[in-house]
Protein backbone atom coordinates (compact mmCIF):
# COMPACT_ATOMS: atom_id res chain seq x y z
CA UNK A 1 0.00 0.00 0.00
CA UNK A 2 1.44 3.30 -0.96
CA UNK A 3 2.18 5.71 1.97
CA UNK A 4 3.87 8.76 2.56
CA UNK A 5 7.54 7.71 4.12
CA UNK A 6 7.63 9.70 7.08
CA UNK A 7 9.49 13.50 6.58
CA UNK A 8 10.17 12.79 2.91
CA UNK A 9 7.00 14.06 1.03
CA UNK A 10 7.34 11.22 -1.23
CA UNK A 11 4.84 8.71 -1.94
CA UNK A 12 6.11 5.03 -1.85
CA UNK A 13 4.89 2.34 -4.48
CA UNK A 14 1.28 2.08 -5.04
CA UNK A 15 -1.33 0.36 -6.82
CA UNK A 16 -4.29 2.10 -9.01
CA UNK A 17 -7.39 -0.12 -10.23
CA UNK A 18 -9.46 1.81 -12.67
CA UNK A 19 -12.52 0.21 -14.42
CA UNK A 20 -13.68 2.12 -17.10
CA UNK A 21 -11.53 3.82 -19.38
CA UNK A 22 -13.02 6.81 -20.66
CA UNK A 23 -12.29 10.80 -20.67
CA UNK A 24 -12.58 10.67 -16.78
CA UNK A 25 -10.90 6.77 -15.76
CA UNK A 26 -8.32 7.84 -18.71
CA UNK A 27 -7.64 10.91 -16.73
CA UNK A 28 -6.78 9.22 -13.44
CA UNK A 29 -4.38 7.17 -15.09
CA UNK A 30 -2.38 9.77 -16.82
CA UNK A 31 -2.76 12.15 -13.44
CA UNK A 32 -1.49 9.23 -11.19
CA UNK A 33 1.17 7.56 -13.80
CA UNK A 34 4.68 7.65 -11.95
CA UNK A 35 7.73 5.42 -12.13
CA UNK A 36 6.56 4.58 -8.59
CA UNK A 37 2.87 3.61 -9.23
CA UNK A 38 1.46 0.47 -11.04
CA UNK A 39 -1.81 1.52 -13.15
CA UNK A 40 -4.01 -0.98 -13.97
CA UNK A 41 -7.30 -1.02 -16.38
CA UNK A 42 -9.84 -2.40 -17.42
CA UNK A 43 -13.09 -1.41 -19.89
CA UNK A 44 -15.76 -4.39 -20.94
CA UNK A 45 -15.19 -2.54 -24.70
CA UNK A 46 -11.91 -3.37 -26.54
CA UNK A 47 -11.83 -0.38 -28.44
CA UNK A 48 -11.92 1.87 -25.16
CA UNK A 49 -8.91 -0.05 -23.52
CA UNK A 50 -6.67 0.29 -26.91
CA UNK A 51 -7.33 3.84 -26.94
CA UNK A 52 -6.57 3.85 -23.09
CA UNK A 53 -3.25 2.31 -24.26
CA UNK A 54 -2.61 3.71 -27.14
CA UNK A 55 -2.78 7.60 -24.84
CA UNK A 56 -0.23 5.40 -22.39
CA UNK A 57 -3.14 6.39 -19.48
CA UNK A 58 -2.56 2.58 -17.86
CA UNK A 59 0.49 0.87 -17.37
CA UNK A 60 -1.55 -2.66 -18.18
CA UNK A 61 -4.97 -3.81 -19.10
CA UNK A 62 -5.84 -6.73 -16.97
CA UNK A 63 -8.88 -8.37 -16.16
CA UNK A 64 -11.70 -7.06 -13.99
CA UNK A 65 -10.45 -9.77 -10.57
CA UNK A 66 -6.63 -8.10 -11.34
CA UNK A 67 -8.14 -4.53 -11.02
CA UNK A 68 -9.98 -4.91 -8.44
CA UNK A 69 -7.33 -6.28 -6.12
CA UNK A 70 -5.38 -2.81 -6.63
CA UNK A 71 -5.03 -0.24 -3.42
CA UNK A 72 -7.83 1.71 -4.28
CA UNK A 73 -9.76 1.55 -7.37
CA UNK A 74 -11.73 4.27 -9.30
CA UNK A 75 -14.83 2.72 -11.19
CA UNK A 76 -15.24 5.67 -13.44
CA UNK A 77 -17.62 3.42 -15.92
CA UNK A 78 -21.35 5.33 -17.35
CA UNK A 79 -23.13 6.02 -15.12
CA UNK A 80 -25.96 3.74 -14.87
CA UNK A 81 -23.62 1.14 -14.45
CA UNK A 82 -21.79 1.96 -11.31
CA UNK A 83 -23.62 0.08 -8.69
CA UNK A 84 -23.20 -3.01 -10.62
CA UNK A 85 -19.50 -2.60 -11.40
CA UNK A 86 -19.06 -1.64 -7.90
CA UNK A 87 -20.86 -4.78 -6.51
CA UNK A 88 -18.62 -6.77 -8.95
CA UNK A 89 -15.67 -5.75 -7.75
CA UNK A 90 -16.72 -6.04 -4.13
CA UNK A 91 -17.13 -9.79 -4.56
CA UNK A 92 -14.05 -9.67 -6.48
CA UNK A 93 -11.63 -7.60 -4.07
CA UNK A 94 -9.52 -8.58 -1.04
CA UNK A 95 -10.60 -6.54 1.98
CA UNK A 96 -7.88 -4.07 1.66
CA UNK A 97 -8.79 -2.64 -1.42
CA UNK A 98 -10.36 0.64 -0.77
CA UNK A 99 -12.99 1.47 -3.47
CA UNK A 100 -14.20 5.01 -5.01
CA UNK A 101 -16.42 5.86 -8.06
CA UNK A 102 -16.99 9.27 -10.02
CA UNK A 103 -20.42 9.19 -10.71
CA UNK A 104 -21.66 12.96 -11.36
CA UNK A 105 -25.33 11.66 -9.55
CA UNK A 106 -25.08 9.89 -6.12
CA UNK A 107 -28.30 8.93 -5.18
CA UNK A 108 -28.55 5.71 -7.05
CA UNK A 109 -24.76 4.79 -5.99
CA UNK A 110 -25.26 5.68 -2.55
CA UNK A 111 -28.36 3.67 -2.23
CA UNK A 112 -26.34 0.76 -3.20
CA UNK A 113 -23.74 1.69 -0.38
CA UNK A 114 -26.78 1.93 2.10
CA UNK A 115 -27.54 -1.59 1.40
CA UNK A 116 -23.77 -2.63 1.18
CA UNK A 117 -22.57 -0.88 4.36
CA UNK A 118 -18.90 -1.38 3.20
CA UNK A 119 -15.89 0.73 5.21
CA UNK A 120 -13.96 0.21 2.15
CA UNK A 121 -16.30 2.61 0.25
CA UNK A 122 -16.19 6.25 -0.79
CA UNK A 123 -18.69 7.97 -3.09
CA UNK A 124 -16.60 10.49 -5.10
CA UNK A 125 -17.11 12.70 -7.90
CA UNK A 126 -14.75 14.96 -9.81
CA UNK A 127 -15.83 18.34 -10.68
CA UNK A 128 -14.22 18.23 -14.03
CA UNK A 129 -14.73 17.08 -17.47
CA UNK A 130 -14.74 17.60 -21.11
CA UNK A 131 -17.07 18.71 -24.21
CA UNK A 132 -15.52 15.37 -25.81
CA UNK A 133 -15.56 12.27 -24.49
CA UNK A 134 -13.39 8.81 -24.60
CA UNK A 135 -9.67 8.11 -23.67
CA UNK A 136 -8.63 10.31 -26.40
CA UNK A 137 -9.29 13.52 -24.66
CA UNK A 138 -8.18 12.45 -21.48
CA UNK A 139 -5.22 14.67 -19.84
CA UNK A 140 -2.82 14.36 -16.75
CA UNK A 141 -4.08 17.84 -15.83
CA UNK A 142 -7.71 17.90 -15.98
CA UNK A 143 -8.41 17.42 -12.28
CA UNK A 144 -5.90 20.10 -11.48
CA UNK A 145 -7.32 22.53 -9.03
CA UNK A 146 -10.76 21.39 -9.48
CA UNK A 147 -12.73 20.28 -6.31
CA UNK A 148 -13.31 16.42 -5.98
CA UNK A 149 -16.34 15.80 -3.77
CA UNK A 150 -16.59 12.87 -1.49
CA UNK A 151 -19.54 11.44 -0.50
CA UNK A 152 -18.23 8.72 2.58
CA UNK A 153 -21.48 6.68 4.11
CA UNK A 154 -21.96 6.49 7.93
CA UNK A 155 -19.88 2.91 7.52
CA UNK A 156 -17.30 4.65 5.77
CA UNK A 157 -13.80 3.87 7.40
CA UNK A 158 -11.39 7.09 8.47
CA UNK A 159 -8.56 5.07 6.85
CA UNK A 160 -10.45 4.71 3.69
CA UNK A 161 -11.69 8.19 3.33
CA UNK A 162 -7.74 9.58 4.16
CA UNK A 163 -6.74 7.01 1.90
CA UNK A 164 -8.88 8.33 -1.17
CA UNK A 165 -8.39 12.10 -0.08
CA UNK A 166 -4.89 11.50 -0.50
CA UNK A 167 -5.14 10.08 -3.87
CA UNK A 168 -7.13 12.74 -4.93
CA UNK A 169 -4.71 15.51 -4.13
CA UNK A 170 -1.59 13.39 -5.82
CA UNK A 171 -4.30 14.67 -9.09
CA UNK A 172 -3.97 17.75 -8.30
CA UNK A 173 -7.50 18.07 -6.81
CA UNK A 174 -9.05 19.44 -3.85
CA UNK A 175 -11.11 16.81 -1.95
CA UNK A 176 -14.88 18.19 -0.41
CA UNK A 177 -16.36 16.62 1.49
CA UNK A 178 -20.46 16.50 0.87
CA UNK A 179 -23.97 15.08 1.89
CA UNK A 180 -25.76 13.02 -0.53
CA UNK A 181 -28.94 14.90 -1.32
CA UNK A 182 -26.63 18.10 -1.24
CA UNK A 183 -24.37 16.84 -3.62
CA UNK A 184 -27.49 15.94 -6.26
CA UNK A 185 -29.13 19.40 -5.22
CA UNK A 186 -26.18 21.38 -5.66
CA UNK A 187 -24.81 19.55 -9.27
CA UNK A 188 -28.11 20.16 -10.64
CA UNK A 189 -27.55 23.72 -10.77
CA UNK A 190 -23.81 24.37 -11.37
CA UNK A 191 -23.65 21.01 -13.43
CA UNK A 192 -26.49 19.50 -15.34
CA UNK A 193 -28.82 22.89 -15.78
CA UNK A 194 -25.62 24.60 -17.38
CA UNK A 195 -25.75 21.81 -19.55
CA UNK A 196 -28.94 22.08 -20.32
CA UNK A 197 -28.70 25.72 -21.10
CA UNK A 198 -26.02 25.45 -23.17
CA UNK A 199 -27.72 22.39 -25.31
CA UNK A 200 -31.10 24.79 -25.46
CA UNK A 201 -28.73 28.15 -26.95
CA UNK A 202 -27.46 25.70 -29.68
CA UNK A 203 -31.02 24.65 -30.80
CA UNK A 204 -32.37 27.77 -30.72
CA UNK A 205 -29.62 29.16 -33.36
CA UNK A 206 -30.01 25.95 -35.20
CA UNK A 207 -31.89 28.11 -38.26
CA UNK A 208 -30.03 31.25 -38.12
CA UNK A 209 -28.15 32.26 -40.98
CA UNK A 210 -25.44 34.17 -39.50
CA UNK A 211 -24.93 31.13 -36.91
CA UNK A 212 -20.90 31.98 -37.07
CA UNK A 213 -21.52 35.48 -36.92
CA UNK A 214 -21.29 35.13 -32.85
CA UNK A 215 -19.87 36.49 -30.35
CA UNK A 216 -17.36 34.67 -27.06
CA UNK A 217 -20.43 34.47 -25.00
CA UNK A 218 -22.18 32.42 -27.55
CA UNK A 219 -19.02 30.70 -28.33
CA UNK A 220 -18.44 30.51 -24.05
CA UNK A 221 -21.86 29.04 -23.40
CA UNK A 222 -22.48 26.11 -26.40
CA UNK A 223 -19.16 25.02 -25.48
CA UNK A 224 -20.90 21.82 -23.80
CA UNK A 225 -24.04 21.75 -25.81
CA UNK A 226 -22.57 19.08 -28.26
CA UNK A 227 -21.81 16.61 -25.19
CA UNK A 228 -22.48 13.04 -25.52
CA UNK A 229 -26.41 12.33 -25.37
CA UNK A 230 -26.44 8.38 -23.81
CA UNK A 231 -23.93 9.66 -21.01
CA UNK A 232 -26.13 12.77 -20.26
CA UNK A 233 -29.65 10.98 -20.60
CA UNK A 234 -28.40 9.15 -17.67
CA UNK A 235 -26.94 12.07 -15.70
CA UNK A 236 -30.51 13.81 -16.32
CA UNK A 237 -32.48 11.06 -15.18
CA UNK A 238 -30.55 9.90 -12.40
CA UNK A 239 -31.32 12.93 -11.07
CA UNK A 240 -34.28 14.40 -12.61
CA UNK A 241 -36.28 15.63 -9.45
CA UNK A 242 -33.29 18.22 -8.46
CA UNK A 243 -33.29 18.94 -12.29
CA UNK A 244 -36.98 19.35 -12.61
CA UNK A 245 -37.02 21.23 -10.03
CA UNK A 246 -33.94 23.51 -11.05
CA UNK A 247 -35.63 23.65 -14.72
CA UNK A 248 -38.86 24.92 -13.43
CA UNK A 249 -36.44 27.73 -11.06
CA UNK A 250 -34.92 28.56 -14.37
CA UNK A 251 -38.17 29.15 -16.53
CA UNK A 252 -39.39 30.95 -13.69
CA UNK A 253 -36.63 33.72 -13.38
CA UNK A 254 -36.93 33.92 -17.33
CA UNK A 255 -40.75 34.38 -17.34
CA UNK A 256 -40.18 37.38 -15.04
CA UNK A 257 -37.59 38.81 -17.41
CA UNK A 258 -39.69 38.23 -19.87
CA UNK A 259 -42.93 40.09 -17.99
CA UNK A 260 -40.94 43.17 -17.37
CA UNK A 261 -39.91 43.46 -20.99
CA UNK A 262 -43.08 43.36 -22.26
CA UNK A 263 -44.49 45.64 -20.06
CA UNK A 264 -41.00 48.42 -20.52
CA UNK A 265 -40.32 47.93 -16.65
CA UNK A 266 -36.89 49.22 -17.03
CA UNK A 267 -36.08 48.64 -13.31
CA UNK A 268 -36.93 44.98 -13.31
CA UNK A 269 -34.43 44.29 -15.99
CA UNK A 270 -31.80 46.36 -13.80
CA UNK A 271 -32.27 44.89 -11.02
CA UNK A 272 -32.41 41.26 -12.69
CA UNK A 273 -28.73 42.55 -13.75
CA UNK A 274 -27.65 43.61 -10.69
CA UNK A 275 -28.51 40.71 -8.52
CA UNK A 276 -26.82 38.63 -11.24
CA UNK A 277 -23.62 40.24 -11.16
CA UNK A 278 -23.65 40.19 -7.45
CA UNK A 279 -24.14 36.73 -7.35
CA UNK A 280 -21.56 36.50 -9.83
CA UNK A 281 -19.13 38.31 -7.46
CA UNK A 282 -19.76 36.08 -4.75
CA UNK A 283 -19.60 33.01 -6.43
CA UNK A 284 -15.70 34.03 -7.51
CA UNK A 285 -14.92 35.08 -4.23
CA UNK B 1 -8.34 60.17 -46.43
CA UNK B 2 -6.42 56.99 -46.11
CA UNK B 3 -6.19 54.49 -49.52
CA UNK B 4 -3.98 51.43 -50.41
CA UNK B 5 -1.30 52.87 -52.99
CA UNK B 6 -1.54 51.09 -55.62
CA UNK B 7 0.13 47.54 -55.87
CA UNK B 8 1.85 47.91 -52.36
CA UNK B 9 -1.10 46.59 -50.29
CA UNK B 10 -0.30 49.59 -47.95
CA UNK B 11 -2.54 51.74 -45.98
CA UNK B 12 -2.12 55.34 -46.59
CA UNK B 13 -2.60 58.12 -43.79
CA UNK B 14 -6.07 58.10 -42.64
CA UNK B 15 -7.33 60.25 -39.64
CA UNK B 16 -10.00 57.85 -37.17
CA UNK B 17 -13.02 59.51 -34.78
CA UNK B 18 -14.34 57.43 -31.67
CA UNK B 19 -16.92 58.69 -30.07
CA UNK B 20 -17.55 56.88 -26.68
CA UNK B 21 -13.91 55.63 -25.18
CA UNK B 22 -15.24 52.46 -23.25
CA UNK B 23 -14.47 48.67 -24.03
CA UNK B 24 -15.43 48.54 -27.87
CA UNK B 25 -14.24 52.99 -28.51
CA UNK B 26 -10.97 51.90 -26.96
CA UNK B 27 -10.12 48.96 -28.60
CA UNK B 28 -11.16 50.49 -31.59
CA UNK B 29 -8.76 53.19 -30.95
CA UNK B 30 -6.04 50.16 -30.08
CA UNK B 31 -7.00 48.19 -33.09
CA UNK B 32 -6.15 50.97 -35.71
CA UNK B 33 -2.89 52.39 -34.15
CA UNK B 34 -0.31 53.02 -36.22
CA UNK B 35 2.29 55.60 -37.30
CA UNK B 36 0.23 56.00 -40.48
CA UNK B 37 -3.51 56.73 -38.47
CA UNK B 38 -4.20 59.31 -36.37
CA UNK B 39 -6.79 58.20 -33.54
CA UNK B 40 -9.13 60.91 -32.21
CA UNK B 41 -11.05 60.40 -29.48
CA UNK B 42 -14.28 62.06 -27.15
CA UNK B 43 -15.96 61.44 -24.05
CA UNK B 44 -18.43 62.90 -22.41
CA UNK B 45 -16.78 61.35 -19.03
CA UNK B 46 -13.35 62.70 -18.09
CA UNK B 47 -12.50 59.59 -16.54
CA UNK B 48 -13.03 57.60 -19.65
CA UNK B 49 -10.86 60.34 -21.35
CA UNK B 50 -7.99 59.69 -19.04
CA UNK B 51 -8.54 56.26 -19.19
CA UNK B 52 -7.98 56.14 -22.71
CA UNK B 53 -5.49 58.30 -22.56
CA UNK B 54 -3.79 56.31 -20.10
CA UNK B 55 -4.46 52.94 -21.95
CA UNK B 56 -2.71 54.65 -25.17
CA UNK B 57 -6.13 53.65 -27.33
CA UNK B 58 -5.75 57.40 -28.98
CA UNK B 59 -3.18 59.79 -30.00
CA UNK B 60 -5.51 62.92 -28.70
CA UNK B 61 -8.59 63.83 -26.92
CA UNK B 62 -10.28 66.44 -29.01
CA UNK B 63 -13.94 68.24 -28.85
CA UNK B 64 -16.70 66.69 -31.02
CA UNK B 65 -16.09 68.83 -33.96
CA UNK B 66 -12.39 67.87 -34.54
CA UNK B 67 -13.18 64.04 -34.00
CA UNK B 68 -16.49 64.32 -36.83
CA UNK B 69 -14.18 65.65 -38.48
CA UNK B 70 -12.05 62.26 -39.34
CA UNK B 71 -12.00 60.49 -42.31
CA UNK B 72 -14.11 58.06 -40.61
CA UNK B 73 -15.66 57.88 -37.61
CA UNK B 74 -16.94 55.45 -34.82
CA UNK B 75 -19.46 56.48 -32.39
CA UNK B 76 -19.20 53.37 -29.79
CA UNK B 77 -21.45 55.44 -27.16
CA UNK B 78 -23.93 53.36 -24.62
CA UNK B 79 -27.03 52.39 -26.47
CA UNK B 80 -29.40 54.76 -25.87
CA UNK B 81 -27.37 57.85 -26.68
CA UNK B 82 -26.20 56.44 -30.24
CA UNK B 83 -29.25 58.41 -31.90
CA UNK B 84 -28.20 61.28 -30.66
CA UNK B 85 -24.43 61.22 -31.02
CA UNK B 86 -24.85 60.28 -34.66
CA UNK B 87 -26.80 63.25 -35.60
CA UNK B 88 -24.46 65.68 -33.15
CA UNK B 89 -21.93 64.13 -35.20
CA UNK B 90 -23.92 64.98 -38.87
CA UNK B 91 -24.63 68.10 -37.62
CA UNK B 92 -20.92 69.05 -37.12
CA UNK B 93 -18.57 67.24 -40.20
CA UNK B 94 -17.65 68.07 -43.52
CA UNK B 95 -19.65 66.11 -46.16
CA UNK B 96 -17.02 63.08 -46.73
CA UNK B 97 -16.56 61.83 -43.23
CA UNK B 98 -17.93 58.46 -43.23
CA UNK B 99 -19.64 57.65 -40.14
CA UNK B 100 -20.73 54.05 -38.43
CA UNK B 101 -21.85 53.14 -35.21
CA UNK B 102 -21.47 50.52 -32.41
CA UNK B 103 -24.82 49.93 -31.02
CA UNK B 104 -25.29 46.32 -30.51
CA UNK B 105 -28.99 46.89 -31.41
CA UNK B 106 -29.90 48.36 -34.83
CA UNK B 107 -33.88 49.23 -34.52
CA UNK B 108 -33.34 52.72 -32.72
CA UNK B 109 -30.33 53.56 -34.91
CA UNK B 110 -31.65 52.67 -38.05
CA UNK B 111 -34.80 54.46 -37.32
CA UNK B 112 -32.75 57.39 -37.13
CA UNK B 113 -31.09 56.52 -40.49
CA UNK B 114 -34.05 56.40 -42.18
CA UNK B 115 -34.94 60.00 -41.16
CA UNK B 116 -31.86 60.91 -42.13
CA UNK B 117 -31.36 59.11 -45.25
CA UNK B 118 -27.44 60.07 -44.86
CA UNK B 119 -24.96 58.64 -47.79
CA UNK B 120 -22.30 58.96 -45.31
CA UNK B 121 -23.53 56.72 -42.78
CA UNK B 122 -23.36 52.89 -42.51
CA UNK B 123 -24.71 51.14 -39.42
CA UNK B 124 -22.14 48.68 -37.64
CA UNK B 125 -22.04 46.07 -34.72
CA UNK B 126 -19.07 44.30 -34.05
CA UNK B 127 -19.37 40.87 -32.61
CA UNK B 128 -16.93 40.96 -29.62
CA UNK B 129 -16.67 41.85 -26.28
CA UNK B 130 -15.85 41.54 -22.67
CA UNK B 131 -17.38 40.98 -19.38
CA UNK B 132 -15.76 43.57 -18.11
CA UNK B 133 -16.73 47.55 -19.46
CA UNK B 134 -14.20 50.47 -19.89
CA UNK B 135 -11.03 51.05 -22.00
CA UNK B 136 -9.47 49.78 -18.87
CA UNK B 137 -10.09 46.03 -20.47
CA UNK B 138 -9.50 47.51 -24.22
CA UNK B 139 -7.67 45.64 -26.42
CA UNK B 140 -5.77 45.78 -29.76
CA UNK B 141 -6.87 42.16 -30.37
CA UNK B 142 -10.82 42.16 -29.34
CA UNK B 143 -11.91 42.25 -32.89
CA UNK B 144 -8.96 39.99 -34.32
CA UNK B 145 -11.37 37.02 -36.06
CA UNK B 146 -14.81 38.22 -34.99
CA UNK B 147 -17.83 38.93 -36.96
CA UNK B 148 -18.22 43.03 -37.97
CA UNK B 149 -22.11 43.03 -38.75
CA UNK B 150 -22.58 45.93 -40.93
CA UNK B 151 -26.74 47.37 -42.09
CA UNK B 152 -26.26 49.57 -44.08
CA UNK B 153 -29.01 51.83 -45.45
CA UNK B 154 -30.88 51.74 -49.08
CA UNK B 155 -29.38 55.72 -49.23
CA UNK B 156 -25.57 54.19 -48.01
CA UNK B 157 -23.03 55.33 -50.53
CA UNK B 158 -20.63 52.71 -52.42
CA UNK B 159 -18.00 53.91 -51.27
CA UNK B 160 -18.77 55.04 -47.50
CA UNK B 161 -19.62 51.02 -47.56
CA UNK B 162 -16.48 50.10 -49.10
CA UNK B 163 -14.61 52.13 -46.59
CA UNK B 164 -16.11 51.00 -43.38
CA UNK B 165 -15.45 47.70 -44.53
CA UNK B 166 -11.92 47.93 -45.29
CA UNK B 167 -11.20 49.71 -41.92
CA UNK B 168 -13.10 46.85 -39.91
CA UNK B 169 -10.89 44.52 -41.77
CA UNK B 170 -7.53 46.65 -40.48
CA UNK B 171 -8.93 45.31 -37.16
CA UNK B 172 -8.80 42.02 -38.39
CA UNK B 173 -12.52 41.72 -37.62
CA UNK B 174 -14.49 40.05 -41.08
CA UNK B 175 -17.13 42.38 -41.73
CA UNK B 176 -20.99 40.85 -42.66
CA UNK B 177 -23.40 42.97 -44.24
CA UNK B 178 -27.11 41.74 -43.02
CA UNK B 179 -30.51 43.38 -42.52
CA UNK B 180 -31.95 45.18 -39.52
CA UNK B 181 -34.45 42.97 -38.94
CA UNK B 182 -32.16 40.05 -39.27
CA UNK B 183 -29.86 41.35 -36.96
CA UNK B 184 -31.85 41.96 -34.14
CA UNK B 185 -33.36 38.40 -34.50
CA UNK B 186 -29.90 37.40 -34.84
CA UNK B 187 -28.43 38.93 -31.53
CA UNK B 188 -31.19 38.18 -29.99
CA UNK B 189 -30.01 34.18 -29.62
CA UNK B 190 -26.57 34.30 -30.20
CA UNK B 191 -25.69 37.26 -27.61
CA UNK B 192 -29.08 38.69 -25.59
CA UNK B 193 -29.99 35.40 -24.96
CA UNK B 194 -26.70 33.90 -23.29
CA UNK B 195 -25.57 37.07 -21.41
CA UNK B 196 -29.42 36.43 -19.65
CA UNK B 197 -29.22 32.71 -19.30
CA UNK B 198 -25.77 33.08 -17.54
CA UNK B 199 -27.16 35.46 -15.10
CA UNK B 200 -30.03 33.01 -14.42
CA UNK B 201 -26.87 30.60 -13.87
CA UNK B 202 -25.67 33.21 -11.32
CA UNK B 203 -28.57 33.70 -9.71
CA UNK B 204 -29.65 30.07 -9.17
CA UNK B 205 -26.22 29.84 -7.36
CA UNK B 206 -26.69 32.35 -5.09
CA UNK B 207 -27.48 30.43 -2.40
CA UNK B 208 -25.14 27.21 -2.63
CA UNK B 209 -22.76 26.63 -0.09
CA UNK B 210 -20.44 24.50 -2.21
CA UNK B 211 -20.82 27.42 -5.63
CA UNK B 212 -16.79 27.26 -5.76
CA UNK B 213 -17.02 23.33 -6.17
CA UNK B 214 -18.24 24.04 -9.88
CA UNK B 215 -16.44 22.47 -12.96
CA UNK B 216 -15.32 24.08 -16.00
CA UNK B 217 -18.53 24.56 -17.79
CA UNK B 218 -20.27 26.46 -15.16
CA UNK B 219 -16.55 28.54 -15.26
CA UNK B 220 -17.59 29.16 -19.03
CA UNK B 221 -21.56 29.38 -18.57
CA UNK B 222 -21.59 32.22 -16.05
CA UNK B 223 -18.48 34.53 -17.60
CA UNK B 224 -20.63 36.92 -18.76
CA UNK B 225 -23.00 36.76 -15.47
CA UNK B 226 -21.53 39.74 -14.11
CA UNK B 227 -21.88 42.41 -17.42
CA UNK B 228 -22.65 46.07 -16.86
CA UNK B 229 -26.35 46.44 -15.34
CA UNK B 230 -27.41 49.93 -16.64
CA UNK B 231 -25.87 49.05 -20.45
CA UNK B 232 -27.32 45.47 -20.72
CA UNK B 233 -30.89 47.20 -19.24
CA UNK B 234 -30.80 49.35 -22.50
CA UNK B 235 -29.40 46.08 -25.15
CA UNK B 236 -32.49 44.17 -23.81
CA UNK B 237 -35.05 46.66 -23.58
CA UNK B 238 -33.82 48.23 -27.37
CA UNK B 239 -34.24 44.35 -28.32
CA UNK B 240 -37.28 43.79 -26.28
CA UNK B 241 -39.73 41.92 -28.40
CA UNK B 242 -36.91 39.82 -29.87
CA UNK B 243 -35.55 38.53 -26.58
CA UNK B 244 -38.89 38.23 -25.21
CA UNK B 245 -39.61 35.89 -28.36
CA UNK B 246 -36.24 33.96 -27.64
CA UNK B 247 -37.04 33.84 -23.74
CA UNK B 248 -40.73 32.44 -24.84
CA UNK B 249 -38.90 30.21 -26.69
CA UNK B 250 -35.99 29.10 -23.95
CA UNK B 251 -38.92 28.32 -21.41
CA UNK B 252 -40.82 25.87 -23.57
CA UNK B 253 -37.81 23.84 -24.66
CA UNK B 254 -37.27 23.65 -20.72
CA UNK B 255 -40.34 23.09 -19.81
CA UNK B 256 -40.49 20.02 -22.20
CA UNK B 257 -37.50 18.38 -21.21
CA UNK B 258 -38.85 18.46 -17.82
CA UNK B 259 -41.81 17.36 -18.63
CA UNK B 260 -39.59 14.40 -20.35
CA UNK B 261 -37.94 13.86 -16.86
CA UNK B 262 -40.74 14.01 -15.00
CA UNK B 263 -42.36 11.22 -16.74
CA UNK B 264 -38.98 9.01 -16.91
CA UNK B 265 -38.77 9.28 -20.59
CA UNK B 266 -35.39 8.89 -21.67
CA UNK B 267 -36.20 8.79 -25.64
CA UNK B 268 -37.16 12.66 -25.21
CA UNK B 269 -34.14 13.87 -23.11
CA UNK B 270 -31.87 11.76 -25.63
CA UNK B 271 -33.44 13.26 -28.52
CA UNK B 272 -33.52 16.77 -26.74
CA UNK B 273 -29.33 16.16 -26.34
CA UNK B 274 -29.03 14.76 -29.81
CA UNK B 275 -30.83 17.58 -31.73
CA UNK B 276 -28.32 20.09 -29.61
CA UNK B 277 -25.36 17.93 -30.46
CA UNK B 278 -26.46 18.19 -34.32
CA UNK B 279 -27.09 22.27 -33.92
CA UNK B 280 -23.83 22.53 -31.72
CA UNK B 281 -21.75 20.38 -35.14
CA UNK B 282 -23.63 22.69 -37.70
CA UNK B 283 -23.01 25.63 -35.79
CA UNK B 284 -19.25 25.09 -35.40
CA UNK B 285 -18.80 23.63 -39.20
Amino acid sequence: MGRSAPGTGQTMSMTVGVVGLGLIGGSIGLALREPSRRIIGFDVSPEACKEAQSRACVDEIAPLDAVAAADVVFVASPPVTVPEMLEQVFQLKPPETVVTDCASVKAAVMRWAETRKEPQFVGGHPMAGHERGGAKYASAWLFRGARWLLTPTRWTDAAAKARVREVVKLMGAEPVVIGVKEHDRHVATVSHLPHVLAAVLAELAKDLEHVDAAGGSWRDLTRVAGVEPELWTQILVGNSEQVARVLADTEARLADLRGALEREDRNAVREFFMSARQAKVKATR
